[in-house]
Order: structure tokens, then sequence, then C-alpha cells
């Protein structure tokens, strides 16, 4: 599937290897699964004070964005890339990314989508219709503040497009002090989508007692957005406009991508 | 926050860190958002095969349930607790689960559900309302065929409620030797909740240029299915009603929480 696409180069690491058919690796594809989920998984191992310990990885929801400072030209169709994270500066997180500056230490980003509920014959061949992307990379704290407000203003537009400039922007000094930015140069990834209806066995299929009893098929899942809701210090009578559109395109797109993977073979 | 109730004990691996108050260790919390939420991911590090190289911590989005077979009558109320986790026998984590039957091995497991995003005067305060739960354990896998029978059960029923009897049951025994479970043992684990509206500065509050152009509030945000799509090999003409109930309740129970939450203090 891979094949005229630019795409990460194949490790033992991110190599998917049940159902190899449903992995991915080209660029766009991881791209723009990490793009569209505003909640990242972000794991990696925080040094333990005693090796004899399980080693249980940290697990932090994070909201984070693609993008590439250095190639600001990029577009999802093209790599490597990075994925930028904020935090608060004092976060656990940021702390490891500022003393092991030159390092980097690594990390791995999951991002996943549900797209639907797929219901077969058999509990066994139930399964999801999702995407999902993880990616391998090392992270680094970024310490340009031309790179941070870049990255701030990345990771901002891409939860709400337009409320950037709809904000009280620059940040202030302390503001920008109080932040952390995490940059991860994405190293490897690889990406699973599940679409369509149940596969159910040939045996299963030929059981009438069975067909004529048990419904098959997709219940869609997607995310949708309710109407705004003003805070109680609000002042601006009308919701502005990108918002309103922004709104409207959410509910429409995610629709559309969890019954379009429904329908599709 | 844990007054009076049920825990999982603290440790210094699960505390929440960052803004501690929205941190939740009460069993009912943290049980009830892993049991809210159906893909979970799953994290743990593959024994590497060379030391040098860096430590990527794999993770995998994964159905489960909560629940505990060695005590059924628990409710989410009580723990300790155990996730059960379900994929092919032959996946490399179920391999894992096999080969260190006798001492498990360290797993991470979060859930998060977004709940709306938050739109504040500046963009440094902008959030999102959420609720995540974060557990360590350790995992092994479930060899006992009852309690292997039980956890698909579970896992089923959990996703759809009325599935497990709406579709072709008991599984066979070639579909129970092809599919893994694994059961977590709950260590320790916290929960995090954002919920209400924008917390703006004082000092932007009163800054009335800002206050007049910038709309502040929530957008609730929240998984709704739609109708259900039939396979194409589908031969019950009218959608089970246990599956009309099911979607009817995702879509107004999942709504009422993310507008509930938008509106809370």
């Amino acid at each position: 599937m891979t094949d005229n696409k630019e795409a990460y180069p194949p490790h033992s690491r991110t190599t998917v290897k049940r159902l190899p058919n449903r992995g991915v690796y080209d660029y766009n594809t991881i791209h723009s699964i990490l793009d569209s989920i505003p909640i990242l998984h972000v794991s990696f191992n925080p040094p333990t004070s005693s090796p004899d310990e399980p080693q249980f990885p940290v697990v932090l929801p994070m909201l984070g964005s693609i993008g590439n400072f250095a190639n600001k030209s990029q577009t999802l169709n093209t790599g490597p890339q990075c994925i930028y994270l904020h935090g608060s500066s004092a976060a656990r997180m940021m702390r490891l990314g500022s003393s092991s500056e030159s390092q980097g230490f690594p990390v791995t980003v999951a991002a996943t989508k549900l797209d639907g509920y797929v219901l077969a014959l058999t509990p066994f061949n139930h399964s999801c219709n999702y995407r999902s992307a993880v990616v391998n990379g090392l992270a680094y704290e970024v310490v340009d503040e031309e790179e941070k407000m870049w990255a701030l203003t990345l990771i901002t537009e891409g939860i709400v497009k337009g409320r950037w400039d709809g904000s009280r922007v620059p940040p202030t000094k302390a503001e920008m002090t109080a932040t952390g930015v995490l940059r991860v140069e994405i190293q490897t990834g690889s990406a699973k989508i599940r679409e369509g209806g149940p596969h159910d066995d040939k045996k299963d299929l030929r059981d009438h007692a069975s067909v004529e009893r048990v419904w098959t098929g997709v219940v869609p899942a997607w995310e949708t957005v309710g109407d705004p809701v003003a805070s109680e210090t609000n002042k601006v009578e009308r919701v502005p406009q990108y918002l309103n559109e922004w709104v409207e395109e959410m509910r429409i797109l995610n629709e559309e991508q969890a019954v379009g993977a429904a329908l599709r073979d």
C-alpha cells in the first residue's frame, strides 16, 4: 500500500504484525490521522530510581499538532515531520525534555479514532472500524522563541481554526515562560485502518439458523460537537463566524467519515 | 477528593503532579472512566534486543473491559479490579503474557474521553474538558477456559449491551484458541477530570478591548452513533430492539455528559 508514496522507513518497532494488510506507512496517512485527532496519547519511560522495579511506561493524554518549523512549507504528504506537544513548563515531561536537550528522549505517540462498531454473526468476528497511528521519535524542548510561538499557534489553530487571531494574542512573556513545548522528531511510524462491514466465516454464513436470527452490520460512531455554551464572563453576544463554521464542519466531516467507512468494502 | 471512598493507594508513578486538584484516586471514578471508553491505549516495554537502542514503549489501541473473575460481585465502586484485554493469541503482546505467565509483565492502560473545547480569552488559558484514567498493573494471559469465556462475554457486552446473546454463541473451540485474553491486575491508578468553563486571569477580564472582542465559552464534544448500516450478507430485516436501545442510550447519555460538563463550575 505504500507504492509510489513517500513513507516512513520500515522498522521492526512499528511494522504492523497482526493483520499486516491493515498496516500503512505513507506520510500522508500517518500525518492525517495524527492531525485529525485532538487528544494524543504520549508514552515514555521515566528515569527509575530502582532498576529492580517493574518498568511501567508513563502515558499522558496531550494536545499536539503535526508540523515542521525547519521546513514550514511541508504538507501532510511529505516528511519526516514533527509533532509539537504543549504543557506546563513545570511538568515532569517538559523537564525531561530540557535536561536531555542535546540527545532528546524517546517517546511513542498514539492517536486512535473510532469510526464504528462492526457487528458480525459471531462475537469472534466482531470488530471496530478505526484509524490509528503510532509513531516513535525523540523529544526535545523547544527553546527558540520564534519556533515556540509558531508551535503554539499551530496547536491552537489545530484545535479550532481561526481561534489564534480570535483570542487575545500574542501571549505575554509570563505566559510564554509558563508554557513548555516539546518537539518530537518522528523517526518511524505506522498506521492501521479498518473499514467496511463484518467479515463472517463462510461456514457461519451457511448456518441458516444464525443468519436468520443475527443482525449484522456497522453502527457508525464519530465525535460530534454541540452548540457553543457561552461562559459566565463572556460579553460577545454572537458566536463568531469562524467558530460556527468550525462547528458545522466538524459535525459534517466527522459523520461523513464514519458513515463512509461503514459503507466501504 | 478521596475522603470516605475506597481508592487505589497513592504511588509516585500515578500521583497527578500537574494541577493536583484535578487528580482523583477513588475506585469508582477510575473504573467508570475505563468502563465508558471503548478504545483503551495499552503501553508496555517490549524485550529489546539491544540495550543501547532507545527504549520506545509500545502503544496499542485495544478493546477491553473492567471486571474481576475472582470476585464477580465487585462493582465499579470496589477494588482493586482487573482490565481484560483481548486480541489474537498470535499477537506479540499475548505471547509476552504467556511466556511470563508466572510473573506477569508491566503495562500501563490509559483511557481518555474528550468532553469539550474550552475557549478562553487567551490561547494560554485554552483547555479541554475531559476525563482520563491511567492505571498500572501486571498482565497475565488468561488460561482458565471459564475465565476466558467470561471475559469475552464481558468485553462484547461492554461494547454493545445485549450483543453476546444476540449473536451466534458460544464460540467454537477454534475461535477460543485463536483468541487471546490478557488480565491486567491493577496496582495503582489515577484519574483526571476537567469540567466547566474557561478560567481567565483577572487581568485579562479587566481588559475591555479583549473582553468586548473575544467570545469565550465551551464547545461540548462527544461520541455519537449513527443509524445501524446493515451488512451485505445481513438477512434480518429489522434492527433488533437491544441495538436500537443501545444506539438511543449512547446518543443521549454521551451528549448529556458533554453538555453537563460544560455547564458545571
